[in-house]
């Protein structure tokens, strides 16, 4: 798309913007899918049955523009309010919302160098500039470094906890440190992996006005499929989110949806059998990686960025590509020697380490 | 939402949206809802058996962000080529990634004055002056007063074919004289009810490449609940709505919604059968309404615009939803004195008609 040539009915800006390149989705079976951070696990039996209830009844009409019924699911679930919770079509769709409900023009908005590279993608089609503060020598947020930065200079702040791509998790009294530090815009943070080792945020939103959280059922409930995302806070915040939406697209969750989520979120013991068990097979193909000379970053995803002492990242991928594994590699500075390797099956992550094991011996 | 005080939060400019209201979804059962145009019949069964087996397989994973098997389908079903084909999370999604895509800044978009009441919404979300002509006297849009504008003065044309909330339809040659009258610009035909009488604009997009247009499968195809959309035109416009829709959300179309669509369009048999029987239905009840003092538009949509020739329309649909029944009233210039009334089921319909007897009678 990039290099396309401009067509003359694109509106001025267009050509200038740079779409996201999500990760390859195969349309070949027998690969051993590492690429996306997808859950092993299928979702819960009660989201499949409620699916096929929800099929059966109703598909003719349009579903409740508000997702009422999901709203107040999340919110028990969560401990708060239905008008401290927006939903949308994934969690990206929710991010761009808040991009452009929320964040001010004319003045930049902050996030890490090295992060979920959609942000940068959101600063262009909304007209944002990005700051961007170096993540620190062991690749962490850099939470002194944010906040040195003079708060009322800042349009908004933006970071995942956990971080995508490094997996480092910042300690909750760092986040509400960076909230009451930019207390004057809003400050987002983006939870997606937060079910996988993190303390969410969302106790903090009573305290914080300007606190938003987002979080996806793309990952701790196997969601991908479904597309599901939402943010927590102040009601405020999510009236401003509502508008947008409103003036976009009146229904964005439809039916099978809406009663999926809810499902899953009834679940909560296969929830934490199938988290848990992620939580331990990262553990210990951390230490089985490792054990072959990589360097493993701590995760508190169900991801492991993962760097060999010896051998480049790009020409790892390539190896395990040839052996049908494939993972996440970025072609950039600081981290292009790393592979983000998403935490599969058991017999997915030995897949892996076989591969591994026939590329290092070779090399 | 209109009336709420900004919270210091938000963006400049986002206290200045108007948010687009969508018809009244009840939560009460047993209302008569013939005020959103949804279809009466349920989708054809086979969409309902291609979810269950979408919902057992594969939620876990991502969906392809392509939608390449959908975009196949809809290309072989409209005789053109896959890249000619853009979907998304309902028609109203890829509107606002249309009026994002294609129509220029700093030069008004033109469309009817009375018309599909989302275009201004996207209009003030998107910075766009709107343009409006208005309907001639017999409230059918004014070609004749359109092609009057200096083409080179216009950033955009978009009219629905047939118009909402009218039903009337505009003939195919006068589709074309739009085409080419505004050469320069984009001009797209928002066609979400011509499968209820009207011909596509489909078969004229390889002669006007600036010619885009757009469709839905909440009507026809009575999946309002599964959010379902797509334009039709030169793959360069296609290829500008895909550079905003992966600079927004990368998978606005889920598994499911993809798998029911493509099964949607596998049906023709049942397709036929249920619009031909909602054509049948719409000018039974036109007639009935005639019957009845109504003055009833010419519709090739699934609904009938129409005023009584002595009761205003905020009483009449004041006593429907008095009765149960619930129609769509617009407060405004022209069409304050009508009702929009979506075509139901014989059984819906037969009470509507009751319930406008027990009026008419008490008044």
């Amino acid at each position: 798309m990039a290099d396309a040539t401009p067509n003359r009915f694109w509106s001025d800006d267009l050509g200038a913007l740079s779409p996201y390149v999500p990760g390859e989705q195969p349309k070949i079976d027998d690969l051993i899918k590492l690429n996306t951070n997808e859950n092993p696990f299928g979702p819960s039996p009660r989201v499949i049955e409620a699916i096929r209830a929800a099929a059966d009844d109703g598909l003719r009409l349009y579903p409740d523009p508000t997702s009422l019924a999901l709203r107040e699911c999340l919110a028990e679930y969560h401990g708060v309010m239905a008008e401290q919770v927006f939903v949308g079509n994934g969690s990206d769709e929710v991010l761009g919302f808040l991009f452009r409900a929320l964040f001010q023009r004319g003045r930049p908005v902050v996030f890490p160098d090295i992060t979920y590279s959609f942000y940068p993608v959101y600063c262009r089609l909304f007209g944002i500039e990005p700051r961007t503060v170096a993540l620190d020598e062991e690749l962490a947020v850099d939470v002194e470094a944010m906040c040195a930065i003079d708060p009322s200079s800042v349009g908004g702040v933006i970071l995942p906890n956990p971080n995508a791509p490094t997996g480092r998790l910042l300690a909750i009294d760092q986040v509400e440190r960076l909230a009451a530090h930019f207390a004057d815009c809003a400050v987002v943070i983006d939870e997606a992996y937060v079910d996988f080792g993190g303390e969410s945020a969302i106790g903090l939103i009573d305290s914080y006005p300007n606190l938003l959280v987002t979080q996806t059922l793309s990952k701790s409930r196997s969601l991908a499929g479904l597309r599901l995302g939402f943010a927590v806070g102040d009601a405020g915040l999510i009236e401003g989110l509502a508008r947008v939406k409103d003036s976009f697209n009146s229904y964005p969750v439809d039916r099978l949806a809406s009663a999926g989520a809810i499902a899953a979120y009834q679940d909560e013991a296969y929830f934490e059998q199938t988290r848990r068990a992620i939580i331990a097979m990262r553990d210990q193909l951390g230490a089985d990686l490792e054990a072959r000379g990589f360097e493993v970053l701590p995760s508190a995803a169900n991801f492991l960025l993962a760097r060999h002492a010896e051998r480049g990242g790009a020409s790892l991928a390539a190896g395990l590509r040839e052996r049908r594994v494939i993972v996440r590699h970025f072609d950039r500075a600081r981290i292009g020697d790393h592979l983000r390797i998403t935490i599969g099956s058991e017999g997915q992550n030995a897949a892996l380490l076989a591969a591994l094991d026939e590329i290092l011996v070779d090399g």
